[in-house]
């Protein structure tokens, strides 16, 4: 049966590191690497409309990834998103905002899609948009995941760190995926390839950060607030990393709260994306 | 470092219908199909000791794929494991307790295991003791998993039906799973495809219960008990079907108690299995 409104929680990711991959079929294109999933995310809400609308946090906003996601469903409806994470700051709200929608219209409308089926949906919104490569993957799997090979359910694989905990956040400012992810990603994709080797002979949290430091560095990404950041957490004895892409350093525990910064702070969040009751 | 103790808490699995897939590499053996896993799950805790000793809800008991996990990360301690499900009844619960064994010892030993190659350590305990072929990576992965090929990660792949809500389950009584999938599995296997093709042209929980129920019968599992349970739930409106392999019989929504039976009520558990903190 139908529904009059369906709602989603997608949780935020923040990727430590990773390499591009681009493909002609978005489902293949995507990227390696690894992040965390946070308890902070995006909650969708999605209502059938004559026209689509898509609001984040009570402003109208265009998400071409949304739209790509309606449209491939041939659906229109008022998107209604909100979320306490900062946005254009690395933590993927806009591959959350795509996946929940997915995941509400399905439910709405009575779709009958499976799960890989709207995950894939909202990858290839997020490729062609040039807003994200690896987020949607990674929501929809929660937990701390890596990514083994690029791309949508049936092309890419994931892993994963068996952990949980506390993790802040602070937020400097924005950076944009598009021009990063679209432009020369040589030297970045051989740093990510390096970073993933690396974790992978020791699949830990503190291997995680310590690889995404280096990849920050390697990859020519740090600004000066995040990479002073990140330094006064390890000299408070913690673990930090800059998330990508943003202005943001994440730090497991209370790593930078214990280094003087007013920090957000939320948790590992195990489950993927789901429905919400 | 590592800790004293750690504790995992991996779902319960019922399976609505399977088809078995035997491999000499048990990590490529396994099975297709679809269930549902559940909030009510296996609590367990792993601690160091000279010697490995299980004990389920008190009692000391064998579990062959659980000491195959732990001869493979060649470790010995003490694994407690607590149910609030019946046991030899259809809900994975071996399965389960190898998998907790698997988190739990990674994390109290400081293995630094990947998720996957946890799961699939579980996974090849299960195969080769003979006591499941899909429960591990259906409970490793939660919600309502769908098996499209058999085996481990790296091997098998999974997909799954985007919903959630309440469930009932009674039990009326054991079958044995190895008798069953170490036998003349023909039949079965063809029910099994033919069900799961059947799912897949229209994945929802209602075609999950009508590709479960059609399999029980062709595959000639149905006992007695089961067949009139799952006949009144659906004469009182309702969805029901047999988990696969026990003389039990789980229902959508209230669909048990409004039928009359004093059911257990739980829910689907969107996260996979996880440590606990």
């Amino acid at each position: 049966m139908s529904r009059e409104r369906a709602q989603a929680f997608v949780p935020g990711h923040v990727t430590g590191f990773f390499s591009a991959h681009q493909h002609d079929d978005p489902l293949r294109a995507g990227s390696r690497g690894a992040g965390l999933t946070l308890t902070d995310g995006v909650h969708v809400t999605v209502e059938p409309a004559a026209e689509t609308t898509v609001t984040l946090d009570g402003r109208p906003t265009e998400m071409t990834a949304v739209n790509h996601v309606l449209s491939e469903l041939g659906v229109s409806c008022t998107v209604t998103a909100t979320t306490d994470l900062p946005i254009s700051a690395g933590f993927g709200v806009s591959g959350a905002t795509a996946l929940g929608t997915a995941l509400g219209a399905n439910a709405v409308f009575d779709l009958h899609r499976s799960e890989n089926t709207l995950v894939g949906l909202a990858h290839a919104g997020e490729v062609q948009a040039g807003t994200g490569l690896g987020d949607v993957v990674a929501q929809a799997r929660g937990g701390i995941p890596i990514r083994l090979e690029p791309g949508a359910p049936g092309f890419g694989t994931l892993d994963g760190i068996p952990a949980r905990g506390p993790v802040e956040y602070c937020t400097f400012g924005s950076l944009s995926t598009a021009d990063i992810i679209t432009g020369d990603t040589v030297q970045l994709t051989a740093a990510g390839e390096r970073a993933l080797s690396f974790l992978m002979e020791e699949p830990t949290l503190t291997r995680l950060m310590v690889a995404s430091r280096r990849f920050a560095r390697e990859a020519d990404l740090l600004t000066a607030e995040v990479e002073t950041a990140i330094d006064a957490v390890q000299d408070a004895g913690g673990q930090a990393a800059m998330a990508m892409l943003g202005q943001t350093v994440f730090a497991l525990g209370t790593g930078l709260s214990d280094a003087g910064y007013d920090a957000h702070s939320c948790r590992i969040h195990p489950p993927g994306a789901t429905l919400e009751e």
